[in-house]
This record gives structure tokens, sequence and C-alpha cells, in this order.
């Protein structure tokens, strides 16, 4: 039989197994090859024929096996000699997945390439908690900012972030969390609301809730550490239990 | 047998029936009634239970019987009386949806809510095309920003993302089009890249690929029209079709 080399990135979501799409299903079922991410839902690869190779490919610091030119080698070598590559990753391929640079290198070897998308952390993990990311007469937009920059800098994004009313959430930031809490303090902004979702959509998901004045306090309070995701603007405001603390507040005033 | 109200905010995804969510499915199939907008692919209709009601309240201009306030009553009435109400929403339910407000209005009955989150047109149709929000060394960050403000005016979002390295997507703003064209032209952006999408993840799909100064001749020879999102970003460079443009322009010149 021909082989017809074919690679498909497919975001898994952000973490519950059913937060994938049907689509998503669908190309996990087809595949001769799954090469997945450490924080793809291993559940998922139920889906996959009995005959699918399963390989892990998670970075771990300094592990030159599974750097990225070492992946693009893989995507492209299952591709030549196994056909269907699924390549699984967390959240969405194209958010911060580096799903661009596979794209870009695997084309250079005319191997046709599909994507299905998958639910963001960004969005989803917000969605669950009901946090709207916009809310009219609040926010008209939301923005999305890697925390981790190649220079350990805070992104320039972030840096313009803070004078507009857009809904920021940082990703793979919570390292740089006492430093941002800094910047938007310096830009007087103590008292935006924010929330930090570590394992969000899991069963050992944690929220922290409050403001940028005291969102230090309360993380540690709650125990939330790496990897939580950083939402900052007035519709946190508009989580359950941060509605609760308002009108206890209030209650307590009157 | 006693009424258990619940309400789930169900994200449909961008049109493609398979790009829904198993968890969005599986809220289908247990609701007692569904709630669906006119963005919805009705095929998603076809998981629900025979005893479930199917109400359509996609907004028509000007009818009284689907503004947002008689749709939060209807979710109010029909929890109340028949149970799980599911409410199913193009895109994600929090991205310009007015899922918060519904969610808002519910909570004063005490009726508890769940959203499952959907894939917003924003990342899934540039996935789909390819085009990735995020790429190292060309972006760090997107903004999704609507082109349908209250007051008619450019969103004061999109005047400030002129500044910045941020991928850009505008949701609902397709009729404005030439304005941001000209406002990007004033702000010495002429020359970067921007996509339309119209009616992504579906057989009828188009799409103009092109730069800021040439993309209204592109949308009018490619017959895009309303609703299609817009991409603005040095990363719509990346679409296949635009790589192969800029790879017949280089051969010209040689």
């Amino acid at each position: 039989m021909q082989i017809k080399p074919f690679i498909t990135l497919v975001g898994a979501g952000p973490g519950d197994p059913d937060l994938i799409t049907l689509k998503g299903i669908k190309a996990i079922r087809e595949a001769d090859v799954i090469l997945y991410d450490a924080l793809v839902n291993e559940e998922l690869l139920s889906y996959a024929k009995p005959s699918c190779a399963l390989i892990y490919v998670g970075k771990r610091a300094e592990r030159i096996s599974t750097s990225q030119d070492y992946i693009n080698k893989l995507l492209v070598d299952y591709a030549l000699t196994h056909g269907h590559v699924v390549r699984l990753k967390g959240g969405d391929p194209f958010v911060f997945g580096r799903g661009g640079e596979e794209i870009d290198y695997v084309r250079q070897f005319d191997i046709p390439t599909a994507v299905i998308p998958g639910i963001s952390s960004s969005l989803g993990l917000t969605g669950l908690q009901q946090i709207p990311l916009t809310y009219r007469g609040i926010s008209e937009s939301f923005w999305v900012i890697t925390g981790s920059t190649s220079d350990g800098r805070l992104s320039d994004d972030l840096q313009s972030a803070v004078h507009t009313r857009a809904t920021v959430v940082v990703l793979m930031g919570y390292a740089k969390l006492a430093q941002i809490v800094d910047f938007y303090q310096q830009h007087g902004k103590g008292q935006l609301p924010i929330a930090l979702i570590q394992n969000g959509s899991l069963p050992n998901e944690r929220i922290a809730l409050g403001r940028i004045d005291n969102i230090l306090e309360e993380a540690e309070r709650n125990l939330v550490g790496v990897p939580a995701i950083i939402v900052l603007g007035d519709v946190v405001a508009k989580h359950q239990a941060f509605e609760n603390i308002k009108k206890e507040l209030q209650s307590l005033t009157v």
C-alpha cells in the first residue's frame, strides 16, 4: 500500500478530555501516528486505533531528544514512513504552541497539512469559571499575551495593555506574577480585579480571585501555583464568588 | 417529577458542526429545551433527545420578540417549567455573545448555571486557514476586538492596537472595513498583511488575502462580504497562498 504522508495539528483543549472538538476526535481515530505533548490529557489517546503509534514528545528542560528541531524532524519522518501523523497539542495549536513553526518546517517537504483548532485555555478556563472575556459597557476586547518572553522581560504588549480597557489574559506568565502586580500598581491599577486559574477544567483545579493589591496573598492562601493563567480586567468581578464577596462587604458597611 | 432548573451556555463553534466540543454535545443530549441563535449550525440540534423543545431566538432587526430581554426571560421561564435549558450560541458564549448578560440575569433567580466554551471564530477560522495567531519573533500576542461599537466609531481598542505588534482579529467589523483600512494607512501600515474570512469552516467559505493597501480590491475580486472576520498582522503572511504569491513575485523580479 502506498503511504500518503499527511500531518494534522490538533488542539486538545485545556485539560478536560471532553473539551476537544468532535473533529479533533475524528482525526485521532484516523491517525497512524500521534505525537503528543505533556499538556495533553492522555485519555484522548484511547480514541486512537490499536495500530496507531503513540509518541510522547513533551518537552523537558535541556533534553535535546524533545527539542523543537527534533519534533519537526519526527513529524516529517513519521509522515513519510507511516502516513497520517496527528500532532496533538494542549490548548490550541497556534496559541503559543509553536504550531506555526511546525507547519513551516513540514511544508518544505511538500507534505500536506491541516489544522484543527482547540479550546485555548485563555478562553476555555475563563469560560468554565463564568468570567466573560467581553461584556457590554465593561470590555469590548480581550488580549492574550505570553508571559514567557525570550529575554525574560515583561512583554512589550503587556506594557501597552495596562493603558487599555481590554481584558488581558497572560499565559505561561505565572512565574512573573509579582512583577506583573508591581507593574500594574505602578500604573495606578491596584484595584483592578484579577483571577488566577491553575489546572483549569481538571479535578485539581485551583483558583484565586482578588484585586492587584491583594492577589499575591490570595494566591498563597489558595495554594495556587504553576501552571496557572492570569486574567486581568473588570470582567473578573463578574465571577460568582467575587460577586458574593462584594455583597458581603456591602452588608458589612450598611 | 420535580423540575430542577439549570441553564448551560454552550458554544457551538464557528460553523462546521464537528467544531463543537464533546462536552457541548453531551449538554445538548441532556437538554430539555434548547434556545439557539442564527449563527448556530442546525445540524447540532440532531443530538437533542426527541422530547427536547427547540426554540429559535436568532435576532432579526427590530423584532422585539427576539430582543435580549426577551431571551433572558425565556431562559428563566423554560428552566423553571422544563428543567435543563441549553443556550446554544455561535462561537464561544463569552466572545461578544452577551453570554455574561444572560448569566447575570439568570443568577437573580438563583438558577444554577454552567458554561461550556466553544471555538471562537477568532481562533478557529484563522487556525483552519493555517494562519498562526502567534509566532516566535513575529507576534507574541493576539487581540480580539469588536468592530460593532454602540456609537458607530472604531473601537478605542483598535485605535490602540495599531501601535502594537499584536495580531489583531476584528469580529463583527466587516461593514467598517474601509474605515479600518483608512485608519491603518494613516498610521503608515499600508504594507501590513490582512486576511478576510467569510463563512469560515463551511462549504461556502470565502477568503481574501492581501495588504492593507490592496485588500479592498482583493475583497471585491474574491466576492467576500458580510459576515467576515478581519485578521491584521504579519502572521497573515504565513498563509500558504500568501507564501506562494511572495514566491511568484520573487521569481518575477529575479
